[in-house]
């Protein structure tokens, strides 16, 4: 970017192009210290010329926010064939490409720094928990979750948050564990529920009963018995 | 508030008084829907009184934040006696106590609305988690956390949270359902990572061989065991 053949670009082309720019930067470092000149610059374009396609800074990260947003959104989505530890592995697999991908904005925004926090990136987040937590819906095979269903899913989408930010401050665990971690923290946070709940039983015993020997799940299972006797 | 006897209060002792009612307005109701007219007229004073002991609602909203704060660290102390599970439980119940007193407000603050979300409001969560933090470490006889087991409390505190926040979104599980399972969350967690990891099994073998029949913690293998065959 900022060099090469210089031609004119439709309007649309160059906001997109913009965007794109712009999420570069704000992936690398927090977008509080990225400045708009910055961005004109690796857009190889003047600052005026920003400012005539965003009226200002935050209107770019917006957008820039928009577009990963829906990145991460797409990247739960996985065809509902295999058994379900296998499925969530390649969906964790994905979730922390994206945190590689775009880390330092990633912590910046999730911990909520001074330029962030805004309703409008609020609402992004929280769409982007939505649409995680639909798919994960789905590959239970449910439409409308019971509420204890409901916060072991939302809590474990949660979790992953949590877990992939810790990750990013320092990064000293391999990912791949914390992938397969994951994988076993969903089933061990529904394995407490449906310790105490009979509906919950139910619906982890239809939902693991065709994972296969090797496994996440059964592999946790194993291990988790041998450490018990 | 706002009635009873008039008398001359100190500087200070108006300070506390002027906090104490913001933080009571400040948690019944999300931040941004409480005005610096309410808080005057339930602490019985002119509003340019107010003015003239905070400068704005964004301190006094600091200054109530910073309370509540030093409350809720307060509530993860617990003396080092009996099984490590009982102990939780009694940190969590307290935990939720704190949450049902403080609720709109807790929601507000950890969603990060508007009016939130400054430098300084998440400086203040960020020292309770820490505070939660050294105190779960302390009940678990360990000092200088390896990596995993650092992952693992942090990220079992993140779910302490994610958990309160879902049961105050229409309250629709038991709290005391909720107490025990976190307890039993913190188990899991701990058991998934050991099961990867041989310096985590040592540690959780080292925390769990005090527990009694009955625990929180027995509990949860003999259902887990029940549930696996």
């Amino acid at each position: 970017m900022g060099t090469g053949v210089r031609r004119r670009m439709g309007v649309e082309e160059r906001r997109q192009q913009l965007i794109g720019v712009a999420l570069d930067l704000f992936s690398r470092r927090s977008p509080d210290d990225v400045s708009i000149d910055e961005i004109a610059s690796a857009a190889g374009i003047s600052r005026p010329l920003v400012y005539h396609y965003f009226p200002g800074k935050l209107s770019l990260y917006e957008a820039a926010l928009q577009r990963a947003s829906d990145d991460l959104a797409s990247r739960f989505v996985e065809p509902p064939d295999g058994p379900l530890g296998a499925r969530l592995l390649r969906v964790m697999r994905r979730y922390f490409d994206f945190v590689d991908e775009h880390g330092p904005g990633f912590a910046a925004l999730m911990r909520g720094g001074p330029a962030v926090g805004s309703s409008a990136t609020n609402a992004l987040i929280d769409s982007v928990r939505q649409a995680a937590y639909v798919q994960i819906l789905s590959h239970l095979g449910v439409e409308k979750a019971p509420a204890r269903l409901e916060l072991v899913v939302r809590s474990w989408i949660s979790l992953a948050e949590s877990t992939a930010l810790i990750w990013l401050d320092g990064r000293r665990i391999p990912r791949a564990e914390l992938e397969v971690q994951l994988v076993q923290d969903f089933a061990a946070l529904a394995a407490v529920s449906a310790a105490q709940d009979e509906e919950m039983a139910a619906l982890l015993r239809g939902a693991l009963h065709q994972e296969p020997a090797g496994g996440p799940f059964t592999d946790l299972v194993t291990k988790l018995l041998a450490l018990a006797t």
